[in-house]
This record gives structure tokens, sequence and C-alpha cells, in this order.
């Protein structure tokens, strides 16, 4: 496979992809749908073909109520943090849909999976958990492919959320997700568009060879083509 | 954007993308080219905006040499973990194209990034962590949807890589990857077709509101779709 329309599609996907929390539509999400979205999560890469996820999918309004206290104290611990003027700014945000999605899903990282020496991730430990996140940003992508919106919560204690949903104790939660079809994909995230956080020059983060070094001398033409639009390339 | 193409392309290319260490054709990948993927790196979602990653792209023979022989120094202590045939077995395995790929990216994580307190991320220290993985899958399949070949490498002394790309302390390498177009993309994971290890039942790794709960009461639609083939969805 490699043709234009597959390409120009991808980058659609990618570009238009957006962390939700509040645009949810209520509507159901046909459970047919929602296995081909785990096939593109179970897809993702891993260490040593290790595949250390599970997916738990929380629609009891119970178990969705006490995540959902979870998050508000997380979220008066984050408020905490931020000075006088951030923090009222802070307040004002929704940052997570758990009540308002009509599936929540909880990505985990099974620490234990296919024994105690992994290829590939005896010299670096938390490979399972990289090799989980890839399997979570391949949902959020086939998610997006199909008009579903995904918000990942990540205000609360990690320990308190592993309690709620009796996770074992070589289980570790990675993404808190809250999965459902939105009206309307927002242009640009809702941070940027705050003004809360400023998307960053891409040019500035790409260096030749190590750290901090230019790459103006060594890849002038993808110097020239890091400050160009998209579209335009 | 919701449309029948989008959808179909994304999935292909979510299904074939590999992890790629030994099919690299040599050509090179044009700047624009590499400028339009990293683009697709730069739109992953981040915790409150932080965009923590950097690219180091690497070309300089002299530099891979290096991280070459830290992943031999890395292979040789990796190996020393297995027992006997496993042992034979992983030593029969390639598992980098630091030298045959074209490009070596390195995908790092700048962890005061935007100061010390991150929207999101107080709780949980490792968000930064996440969102770069984030890029990397991005990265990957846009890169697979362009007909280039990615692969991951994990086998070496993180901090060995540290002190060879000059990064700073706050800096940490996630992601070594092997970039070049390759001829053909395998059908399957290789560690899969070698026997490695397998591809684990889907519908095992899916719970039900809480960990080790089965979907098939709650969700018997979606339990039947999970044994299903993707293309029978």
């Amino acid at each position: 496979m490699k043709h234009r329309n597959a390409i120009k599609e991808l980058y659609e996907v990618i570009f238009s992809r957006r962390d939700i929390r509040s645009q949810f539509s209520g509507q159901t999400i046909p459970e047919q749908l929602l296995a081909k979205i785990l096939k593109a999560a179970h897809s993702a890469p891993s260490v040593g073909f290790m595949q250390p996820w599970n997916f738990l999918l929380i629609r009891n309004q119970e178990i969705k109520g006490k995540v959902f206290q979870a998050f508000q104290e997380g979220f008066e611990k984050e408020a905490g943090k931020f000075e006088a003027e951030r923090q009222k700014q802070y307040r004002k945000l929704k940052l997570e849909g758990i009540l308002d999605a009509p599936i929540n899903i909880c990505v985990t990282c099974d620490r234990s999976r296919t024994g105690p020496v992994v290829l590939g991730r005896t010299l670096n430990q938390d490979m399972d958990l990289y090799s989980t996140v890839c399997a979570v940003q391949n949902l959020w992508l086939a998610a997006r492919a199909e008009g579903i919106g995904v918000g990942w919560v990540s205000i609360f204690e990690y320990d308190k959320l592993h309690e709620l949903l009796q996770l074992p104790a070589e289980v570790e939660p990675i993404a808190y997700l809250c999965v459902g079809f939105v009206e309307d994909f927002p242009q640009k995230p809702e941070l940027e568009t705050l003004k809360w956080s400023a998307k960053q020059d891409l040019k500035n983060l790409v260096f030749s060879n190590s750290w901090g070094e230019s790459i103006d001398s060594e890849w002038p033409a993808l110097a020239k083509a890091l400050m160009k639009k998209f579209e335009d390339l």
C-alpha cells in the first residue's frame, strides 16, 4: 500500500484529532464499530511483541461516578498549584467528559505479561508503558476517523483509579479515556484556542545529529519546509 | 471529516505498519517528505499542550557508529538473560537497522518544558513521556503511509544514548528510530512470524467495568465482533 489517497486521508485524521471533553452527543456507539477501534489499538507496536495492554470498558454509572469524584479531588489538588490569575483560568476549564461520554475506556499495562524477561525491555523497563501508549494513539486516530471523540483524563491519583477498577498489583492504568460521538471537532486544541499555552514552532524542535545543533546548514531544504504550512508541501 | 475512504485507508495504514530492521533500500528521503512526517508527529496530543518532544536527525556516520556500538553492548547484556534455546534464537534475530537506515531519529522528552507545573501532569509525572510516545506513533504511521519503514531500537543503556547525543539532564531519550524507504513491508510482525511470541486473542484483553470481568453478558455483540476478522466487520 502506498497511494496518494491513503496518504492524504491519514494526515487529515492526524491533524484533525482532538482531545474532547465537552462535545459528546450521547449517541450510542455500535458494538461493531467499537470492535474496529479496539482492533486498531491491538495492532500497535509492542516491545518484544508483548502486547501488554488491556481495555476496560466502563459504562456502569456507579463506577463512572466514583471516577468522577476522584477527578474532582485531583482537580482541587492541581488547581492549588497554580498562582492567582492562572488558577482562575484553570478553574474555568472543562477538563473531562467522564459522565457525558457514553463509554469510558481505561487502557492498562500488564507489566508481567509474557514473563520477567522481555526482548527489548531488559535495559529500559518502561518500554511496555510506551507500547501501551502506542495502542492508545491508534485507538484515538481510528476513533477520530469514525467521528468519535476521545479525551484523555489524567487529573486524579492513579492509585485511586487502580483501586476503583480493581486492578492487580502488576497492572498499571495508563490512559483513562472518555469516548463518544461528537457533533463537531474543534479546529484547534482547546488549550491553544484559550491561549493557555502556545503552539511551538516545529523548526526549533528539530536538531541535527546532537542536541541543540541547528538543521540550517545540514538540512537547508528541511528547515525551509518546516516553516511552510502543510498544505504547501 | 468522516467519509468511508478516510476510514478504510487509516485502518490499512494501522494494520500494515511494521517494526522494520532490515528491509531498508537506501533511497534518500526527500526533505520535503521528512517535513511532512515531522509535522504529523508534532500534531500529537500532549498533556497541558506541553509539546515536550524534540527530534534529533542523525546521519553522521561517526555518531551512528557509536550508537551501533552501544546497541552491540546492549545486545550482549540482553542475550545473557535468556536460557539456552531461547538465547540461541535471540542471537539469530536482527533487531536494529542503525547503519542500514539512511536516517536515525531520536525522539526525546524535555521534562522541564513549559515550567514545573503542567496542567494534567501534577498527579502523574509520566504524562509527558506518554505525550512523546504519541508523537512517535504519529510519525510511524505517517512514515508507513509514505512507504517509509521505521524501527524502534531499545536495546542499549539509555544513559549511554543520553551521553552520545549530548542531551541535557532534563531531557530523556524516548525512542531511537531507524528510518528509511523499504521495498516491502512484512505481512506480519517478525517476532510473530518467527514464533518468538504469539498474537494474543483480543477478546481476552477486553473487560467490562472492572478488571477480569468478562464482556460476554454486558457486551455480547462486541464479544462476537472481536472474534471476527476485521474484514468481516
